[in-house]
């Protein structure tokens, strides 16, 4: 029996994690919350920063001696090895903890065995609580880098109704809205690297941080990512000193998400156009697409996206929906490509 | 102060008029609910077809004499006219009733004013119970006929996330699910007319008909329009006797929706292709966009909609999101065009 204690504290533990989604890449994004003995909440934490204490850590050091006798409620497996930082187990364990409550299972071989370890240790443990809101959200990106080796890409949009992301003669001010732009504004804050082909660099200038609706740059900038093989002017704005920026060679996704992958990041937001877009459709390299769909209607123009691999209707990349909602006067749709 | 029994009443007056939207053009669809004197149900009724009784006057047979005293609760204003039927709101009062509760006001001037003959006869007048759920449901292709003269117009599409309605080679089967084509099915049952292009009824050779999902006709057909100049062949599925079809010259939708009013045609559901949509919504001729926007990326492919006399974003045509819903695994979006 989960108790109703224990959900709430899974979920202040998840929008504990939630606030450090972006800074500990490679490491996951964990929330943590101890209740004492009373049921009370006594500590939360969150991982920090690559180096820093695990998120346990963090919410014991704050409970302190209030830990003693009670309940971790943890949004991941508690690790069990130490890399560069001791086990996350041996702490609870050496401050009492009598009951560890966690969502996700640890696929990392190298990191599992957490639950048994602390049961070993006399330590009751009840796992899978609230794990499909953490996988899906704060643990998402993470939880598929452990078990692909590949960084969770994220393919965002804003296009018209009929599915144009600009006019005939190419303009585009603002086809999504205010509230669509500042939505994808805190996204970016919350990734670890943008991409964008050569393509849209050259043709749009774009600046590729995370900003407020009054330009004001928030506080966490991914990593800018051009890819593709021809030069763009060192004058362009993704150049400036606003946040780091790479140049990839392009021409093979897996390529570029390799060597992203080799820097530590872990969730892209790729950011188009069109035909870079395809390429990572047609490689299996989106594993998420979050579409801002405009009310918009233009009947000419330029596509959202472009070839990706597709010549007749029986090789279409079929998704699931996973969420639809409302972003101001847009739509809002969340989709999962389907393995095919 | 408006009862809840009245309310009960009238979303059961919307219910009976939704049994008979496709059969009264060019009259409402409306219902009609007689409560008793106890507040009971005593009566529901809806509008006959064309020269057959109105809602209020089926309901009252229903109700006999226990309408004495009691309450009718109706989707539209009485009419106080004599047309091919004598007033309702005689009707109402011979049969003794003492309050009217009525949702959307008639906006036809002959037909208008019957609140006020009701109130001059001494019968307590209620109106706008639930008129938003009246004129945005039942009512909608009536109201709008009333204050414009011409049919209400739904350009209803399937099309992909990225906005393509075939793959590159031109096949397309499904790409919506079987879901939103069999609520496609039911919503032309209850249009007058259904519209395509002289394009669309040569590439597809469509049957245009209202079908259940094992292919047997629904009970009402609408008429089956062909739009454009050039000759269909005459072994066509349109031009089958599942449904009577007539084709009209292409150019001027306007006209168009003219000649289709002159037959009384109030409820139109425009399916394309590209080329005709783009010219009603160029000629401000659509009144309601339905999409159902099927979780599939293709990259490749015609679009949707074709050239709609957009040349630059600041001409775009800008609609309302009214409601999203799911149908199956598609997104169905209805939207508004906006005045621009
Ligand atoms: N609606 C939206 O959300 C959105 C988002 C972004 C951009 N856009 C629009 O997209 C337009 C630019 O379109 P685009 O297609 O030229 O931009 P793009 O996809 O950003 O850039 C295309 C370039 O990316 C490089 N590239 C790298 N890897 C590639 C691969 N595997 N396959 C193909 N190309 C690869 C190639 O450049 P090299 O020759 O240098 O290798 C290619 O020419 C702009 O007008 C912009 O406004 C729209
Ligand atoms: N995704 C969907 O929901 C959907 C729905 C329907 C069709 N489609 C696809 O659309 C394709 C056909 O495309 P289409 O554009 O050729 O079809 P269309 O729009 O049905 O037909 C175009 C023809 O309509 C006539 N027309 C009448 N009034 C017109 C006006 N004001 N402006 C322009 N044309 C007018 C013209 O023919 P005349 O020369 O004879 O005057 C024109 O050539 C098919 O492959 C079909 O599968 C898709």
């Amino acid at each position: 029996m989960v108790d109703r204690g224990e959900e709430q504290a899974m979920r202040a533990a998840i929008a504990a994690s939630e606030q450090v989604r972006g800074t500990t890449s490679p490491n996951p994004p964990v929330g943590c919350v101890i209740l004492g003995t009373g049921g009370e909440v006594v500590g939360v934490g969150a991982t920090r920063p690559p180096g820093g204490p695990h998120a346990e850590v963090v919410a014991l050091r704050a409970a302190g001696e209030r830990a003693r006798g009670g309940t971790a409620v943890v949004t991941l497996e508690p690790c069990s090895h130490t890399g560069r930082t001791p086990p996350c187990t041996d702490a609870l364990v050496e401050a009492g903890i009598k009951r560890v409550v966690h969502a996700a299972s640890d696929p990392n071989p190298l990191a599992s065995g957490g639950a048994e370890v602390l049961r070993a240790a006399g330590v009751e443990v009840r796992s899978g609580l609230l794990v499909d809101e953490v996988a899906a959200g704060p643990l998402r990106a993470w939880l598929h880098f452990a078990r692909t080796g590949r960084p969770h890409v994220t393919w965002k949009y804003a296009a018209t109704l009929d599915g144009r992301s600009a006019a005939a003669d190419g303009t585009s001010k603002w086809i999504s809205s205010a509230e669509s732009r500042a939505e994808v504004h805190r996204i970016r804050a919350r990734v670890d690297a943008i991409l964008a082909g050569t393509g849209t660099v050259r043709a749009d200038d774009p600046h590729l941080t995370a900003r407020a609706p009054d330009g004001a740059l928030l506080d966490r900038q991914p990593l800018r990512v051009v890819v593709g093989d021809s030069d763009v002017p060192a004058t362009a704005k993704v150049f400036d000193d606003a946040a780091e920026t790479i140049q990839l060679p392009g021409g093979d996704p897996r390529a570029v998400l390799a060597a992203l992958a080799d820097r530590g990041v872990v969730d892209v937001l790729l950011e188009g156009g069109p035909r870079l877009a395809g390429a990572f459709l047609a490689a299996r390299c989106v594993d998420r697409v979050l579409a801002y769909v405009a009310p918009v209607l233009l009947g000419a123009g330029p596509a959202a996206l472009g070839e990706a691999g597709v010549g007749s209707i029986s090789q279409a990349w079929r998704l699931q929906i996973e969420e639809t909602t409302m972003s101001g006067p847009d739509v809002r749709i969340s989709a999962i490509p389907q393995e095919s």
